[in-house]
């Protein structure tokens, strides 16, 4: 039986597009990009190329453009870099009770530290609201982190109308967009982001690779110390094929964007219909329109998220749970439901023929689930 | 002409048994290592028999190894993980003047934080002394870290003698092993070392991957926050590729050390003996015998490092230099000669004819320039 993948927010397979290019940089290319010699150029050149092409995709300079291990490190370098750089100005973020962990235990930590953390509220939808920012932020706010579209039930939160607001303030914005970054358009200029973070492993680049938008002028604290490398701003060795990857799948991510993105959504709806009208004790979690066109999340009575992931697997479907994360307590998903909630995120590969399978496939198991308890 | 590569201590080109045992991971068994899937079950076991390859090179448990995205991290994650984990018992980091950028502007880092570092003498051959650690060591010490082999120079470290004499006061060791891990051994276990960096891109491994050895039981705060990976030690998706070649060229280099590390300091000596023999103001850095069989690092009078690295990359030749580094100046090289110091790394792909070729290319450049001036 063919195995259907169907948890792409949790990884994707490198484009064959993107492998292609990382290539000739394991073997051939192999320079330190801080080498001064032909080999240390040709890797330069190769993550200047990179950086130029990401940049372009959100609407950004290159030199604005850190590349680092990935979007953990991302969120730890704009979150920490900005509370320690500004820590004589104030000691208050503010951010949303339904971050990624990266960034929720990241503003843990520094309320550890002395930092004053408020958190915004998040509606039914998982949606929080440009008035609530605007009530929080006091004279000693630094930082508002808000991510652009929720990892669990794919709420996107309306970063523009309440960026706008921040920087009016002078306070600096981060927005964790892993989730988003690929699937829907990001204009760091037009969204008054001052931070973004970006994982290459979303959008069908490599893992171990990501970005820290960081606007020019933004003064950040390091949090790796070591080489003067990207402006400063974080040391080590230039992971060069992976930047290399990062940059191609981010330019087939932007020219497919448009395409993907109805086709996708389109597949979501055909699912979340099916279900939602054929059964009982069913819920979709996070915004019905608000909501990343690839995210399916669904709450089911009578079956627990762990054994709705376990079943499928053994159907050979691969989907993902939000039960163990705080999203659903947040949103007030109670009670059976709160225990029973797929994710099940859509890509490239995903076909019509996989969702109506899948959707059969998950009636089945929720209805044999029922029967027996 | 053919391109000589002798820079091997900045990058070394992946293994070609290592990029074939990556490629699956790319784009086919592309899970999240975190995933329950069978995506994920699969990525995990891909991870977890790296482990256990790299814990046995040097004599560790695979439970002590931590990945990581390179030796920078691996050093910051160490040396800031031990200071801020016992700084309720003391705020003493003892290091040495010639460490890493990644050991050495953490510890600075720190000293601004109000953690006091003890640098320890360092003699005219990179070498520090056990009797000065000793000496040295205070109740209030938490951390002794020493490179085990110099990245300029090439000197390697007593560390067995002074990890010995730290251990035995409580206080933790660590070892910045990225030059030295793969072509000399390493015995955690005998060398007494309860924090170990490695870097994979140093030994024929991918770049943006590495591991720090935590010795069971070691006390460490963690340096990036985010998802409880890695025992809680480091969050992030784990580069999955990365770690596969890392540990293919990990066990690939132990089976070889014995034999290349004989061959390249053959080499090696031909370089400099027939260098330092056959030409007058030019003098070879670090310790004539103690020193990573790979490394060569001499200084001449009459020419700068960058020009020389300049004008053998004219003529096809890859090095580096050290005289932007402060290692001269700490081993006392002054004048001229810490001005023109090159530093020459071999390779598993260095033969004899192109150390022959590039020594009389080195002596005919240098005699040059001199002529010049």
């Amino acid at each position: 039986m063919k195995r259907i993948y169907l948890d792409y927010a949790s990884a994707t397979p490198v484009r064959k597009e993107a492998l292609k290019a990382m290539m000739p940089y394991f073997s051939e290319e192999f320079g330190n990009p801080n080498s001064t010699h032909h080999y240390g150029a040709e890797a330069l050149e190769a993550v200047e190329e990179a950086r130029e092409k990401i940049a372009k995709t959100i609407n950004a300079s290159p030199g604005e453009i850190v590349f680092t291990s990935g979007g953990t490190e991302s969120d730890n370098l704009a979150v920490k870099g900005v509370a320690y750089a500004k820590m004589q100005q104030g000691k208050n973020i503010i951010t949303t009770p339904i971050e990624h962990e990266a960034v929720a235990n990241t503003c843990r930590y520094l309320g550890e530290k002395g930092f004053d953390i408020t958190y915004l509220p998040v509606d039914v939808d998982g949606a929080v609201s440009a008035a609530d920012v605007r009530a929080k932020i006091t004279p000693r706010t630094t930082l508002v982190t808000i991510m652009h579209a929720n990892n669990e039930v794919g709420t996107i939160q309306p970063i523009e109308d309440m960026f706008g607001i921040v920087t009016e303030k002078g306070v600096t914005t981060h927005s964790d967009a892993v989730q988003s970054y690929g699937l829907i358009p990001i204009n760091v200029k037009s969204m008054k982001i001052d931070l973004l973070s970006v994982s290459a492993h979303r959008i069908g680049g490599p893992k171990g690779v990501g970005t820290l938008y960081v606007k020019e002028g933004t003064e950040l604290v390091p949090v790796l110390h070591g080489k003067d490398h990207e402006r400063g701003r974080r040391p080590g060795t230039l992971n060069v094929p992976g930047i290399v990857g990062f940059s191609v799948a981010a330019e087939l991510a932007m020219k497919e964007m448009k395409k993907e993105s109805k086709r996708q959504s389109k597949l979501r709806d055909l699912f979340t219909n099916y279900i939602t009208e054929n059964m009982k004790g069913v819920k979709l979690n996070g915004h019905p329109k608000k909501r990343l066109p690839n995210n399916i999340n669904l709450s089911f009575d009578g079956i627990t998220g762990d054994e709705l992931v376990k079943e499928l697997d053994r159907h050979h479907i691969a989907v993902s749970t939000s039960s163990n994360s705080n999203i659903l307590r947040v949103i007030g998903v109670t009670g059976e439901k709160a225990m029973g909630s797929v994710r099940i995120t859509l890509g490239r590969e995903t076909t019509e023929k996989d969702v109506r399978n899948v959707m059969h496939v998950l009636q089945k198991i929720v209805d044999d689930a029922r029967k027996k308890y």
